[in-house]
């Protein structure tokens, strides 16, 4: 077995250190030497460019069309929205000046202080006040709405504690910024958002989801309404994975982007905003991974069958002839295949990295299966191996990618669903809470009773959630008042 | 004729205020509120990502891999390469703090002097330090070369005087980071990369090219050898459109990438660099628009077919009928249509704004085309009519937009041809740069020649061009010296 493999800690071991490794030992990213700044890897951007491929051709068909706005934000644009500002300010990478000059000593740069900017500019941590700054020269009329604009950039938070993927002060999202003629409308759009994601999620990464709306403690800065798409990780934890905002007129407001209506009277343009990240990175790892390394829906995978003959020396043109005539074949039907016939590494290492990377099904042919027509096949989520005919293998093959999609989907989804648990016991809540999993709680709706459950249990309310009947929420767990709904309560990434 | 279009600037009037003006009317880009950097629109930025698809392809032919590194370079990566640093130290924004905080006053917020960086972070103006100090932890062995990586991202210089697209402070761009064992891998990949760049902006982008080598001066920072693909404009200006490094082993010295080579000895790394940016924007303008307006490629045309119906109001089903199913099967050809039938503009206006965009077919429909079984045809790189059998209109279209695609790059190509002009004598030389043009002149290889050409006429060596005999270049026309080559001498961007 390859070394790299032997040495990934067990999940049961220590969950987070097992994330820290795989993360680096599959290939996905590294950390660089800018602090909690990631370089993403080959093998991990192209599973980045498949999901952004794939969510891109989803706006587009929702009339979306995408821009580019500055990395740089003026300090004074995000003083115009007071929440905003709270909310990001205490975690801004500020640029004061615009040149260096050579060290005196001839050793070296300095900055230049005579290259000092008159107002410092700040890079972006998300793009609402450049945005609607511009928008107030895009809208002047009814007529010029509604606006649906996203961008694919980068963004930084200057984040005390981070992780790859999770929390990284750099990261790259895609941020859609929508103005509006009316309230309804830009309501209508955030819901839209969160279930783009939430198809996307679910159908294209697999990833089950519990979808809500946030407690006002835990809006997006500036929102009126945020809507959440919650995942819960393999140690029963949850993972924010992607949020639309409703931000009513705020931004309009703050921004002075005034239209006039149909009825020719003058109002300010409604507001949406809605991302995900590359903390969905993370979601896809925690979500479907093993001990053995990573394990990736087939919609995602950059190598969806690896092929590898095992062969004396004299065998390799027989092997790569129908190998490679097999590979050909799988790519016209539109499957990834890499043929590996590389002489330099034994057949026990590439299992063990392939198996690492999360290549869904492998192909092995040996003398045996050359001389009876057959082909063993395994398939990364199960590990179940079987030899089939040879001939023909290409449907099955095929089929059994549909079939791992499925499964990895449904594995999860029996995970999560065996693990949300209604509860309106606070002393039951505590013991419980240690061991992960979704809490369906009634809740007072108050602020005083989040900020108590989450200094004693450090869970927080993840979303009211949709699907769920809220028609008679209880009593709250708590407070003992009168709940307004059922919350979901969990300990979060 | 639409009141945009009537004010477009003429290219005779004023070269400068019409690619100005054409950018913004087009709904290319704007600025932004922060200095030098600008906002590419929906209408920009789809063209953009037809650049970037296709160049992203024909990179990954080559077996480059995509990734993203960090945005922020420390203060002290730059220095390690002595003429690097030297290159960007000038330009550089340069982050130093990392938290604001309320303003005393209550009205707004302050750079918080106790979030003071140890180390000052330069946001990237191109990325060789940050990515050659990760290479050492990549490459240990030549097995693990080479490494062909990729990024799309912004990038940050500086600028004094900007103008969209062709000069912002900040740049969308790829930029190509390459390590091999050798010399002759490395210098090969800087070659193969700027034919790729011709290939693509030749054959896709119509533009057509000269390609050729940098002088010493003109050379990147760092770089021992420069290669360039220099396209000249319709006033006869050159601009640099691309360009690829054979950097040596400069950064692998700086950053200590060594590997243990074939014959087991310690040997540096290799590199090349290369990229292009939104420049390539400024060039498609400037290169096929005129006085009505932009003229776009199809290859790149977010629109390549426009069908208006002229109808009076009972016959609008009819024709949405009739020109909704033509658009369906240009569709189904690949061709990408856009059916107007909006009555809240009258088809003049429409006109003018497709002209205005550029884009490459219209299809006008009116009452008696109907009766006739015909339909109006008008391709916007000659402005020509013509009336033709409404039946099979789709192959003719299709057909139509091949000969669009050539005849753009041969009327440039044209252009280029007869604005080359070969030149032995400097006092001729002085009084025809003035018009523009490429002057390709014996040159004696010196910085003091090159240096005397710029002070007295604006006018740097653009490049020592490839397909041109050299064999004999003659004797210098400003210094009088034997020359060591033919240089293309132009005014530039």
């Amino acid at each position: 077995m390859a070394k790299e493999l032997k040495n990934l800690t067990k999940r049961s071991e220590n969950y987070s250190q097992w994330y820290n490794e795989l993360v680096v030992k599959a290939d996905l990213a590294e950390q660089s030497d800018v602090r909690g700044c990631m370089v993403i890897k080959p093998y991990g951007y192209a599973i980045w460019e498949k999901i952004q491929q794939e969510l891109d051709k989803k706006f587009k068909e929702t009339g979306v069309q995408n821009v580019y706005f500055p990395l740089l934000i003026p300090k004074s644009f995000l003083s115009k929205e007071a929440e905003h500002v709270e909310g990001f300010a205490k975690e801004c990478a500020v640029v004061t000046h615009y040149r260096l000059k050579a060290n005196e000593d001839g050793d070296g740069v300095v900055v230049d202080p005579a290259a000092k900017l008159e107002e410092e500019l700040i890079i972006r941590p998300t793009s609402e006040t450049t945005i609607w700054n511009t928008y107030r020269k895009w809208i002047h009329s009814w007529r010029d709405l509604p606006v649906l604009c996203n961008q694919w950039c980068n963004v930084m938070r200057w984040e005390m504690r981070t992780r790859l993927f999770l929390r990284t002060s750099e990261f790259l999202w895609q941020e859609g910024h929508t103005a509006h003629a009316t309230r309804e409308e830009a309501e209508e759009r955030t819901k839209q958002m969160i279930h783009v994601y939430a198809d996307f999620v679910e159908n294209y990464m697999a990833i089950p989801l519990v979808v809500g709306v946030k407690s006002a403690t835990e809006r997006f800065a500036g929102a009126l309404d945020t809507y959440t798409i919650e995942a819960m990780m393999q140690d029963g934890k949850a993972l924010q994975s992607g949020t639309s905002h409703f931000l009513g007129q705020n931004f309009g407001k703050a921004f002075n982007v005034q239209f006039v209506d149909k009825e020719n009277k003058l109002d300010y343009a409604w507001a949406t905003s809605w991302g995900v990240s590359t903390r969905l990175m993370g979601a896809l790892v925690m979500t479907h991974s093993d001990d053995n390394g990573l394990v990736l829906p087939p919609n995602l995978a950059p190598i969806q069958v690896v092929i590898v003959p095992i062969y004396k020396g004299d065998e390799k043109a027989i092997f790569d002839e129908k190998l490679g005539a097999l590979a050909d074949r799988l790519r016209k039907m539109g499957v990834s295949v890499k043929y590996d016939n590389a002489d330099n590494k034994r057949p026990g290492f590439k299992f063990a990295d392939y198996e690492l990377k999360g290549v869904p099904v492998r192909l092995v042919m040996g003398g045996n299966d050359l001389k009876n027509g057959t082909i063993e096949v395994m398939r990364r989520d199960t590990l179940e191996k079987e030899t089939r005919d040879f001939e023909g293998i290409e449907e099955y093959v095929k089929q059994l990618l549909d079939e791992i999609q499925k499964n990895i989907f449904k594995k999860a989804k029996d995970y999560l669903d065996s693990h949300i648990y209604e509860c309106n016991d606070y002393e039951d809540f505590k013991k419980r809470i240690v061991d992960g999993g979704f809490f369906l709680c009634p809740w007072d709706g108050t602020a005083e009773t989040e900020a108590k459950i989450k200094e004693e249990t450090q869970a927080t309310v993840r979303c009211i959630p949709f699907g769920y009947d809220q028609s008679n929420p209880g009593t709250d767990m708590v407070s003992g008042k009168p709940a307004t709904c059922k919350a979901i309560i969990a300990r979060s990434y």
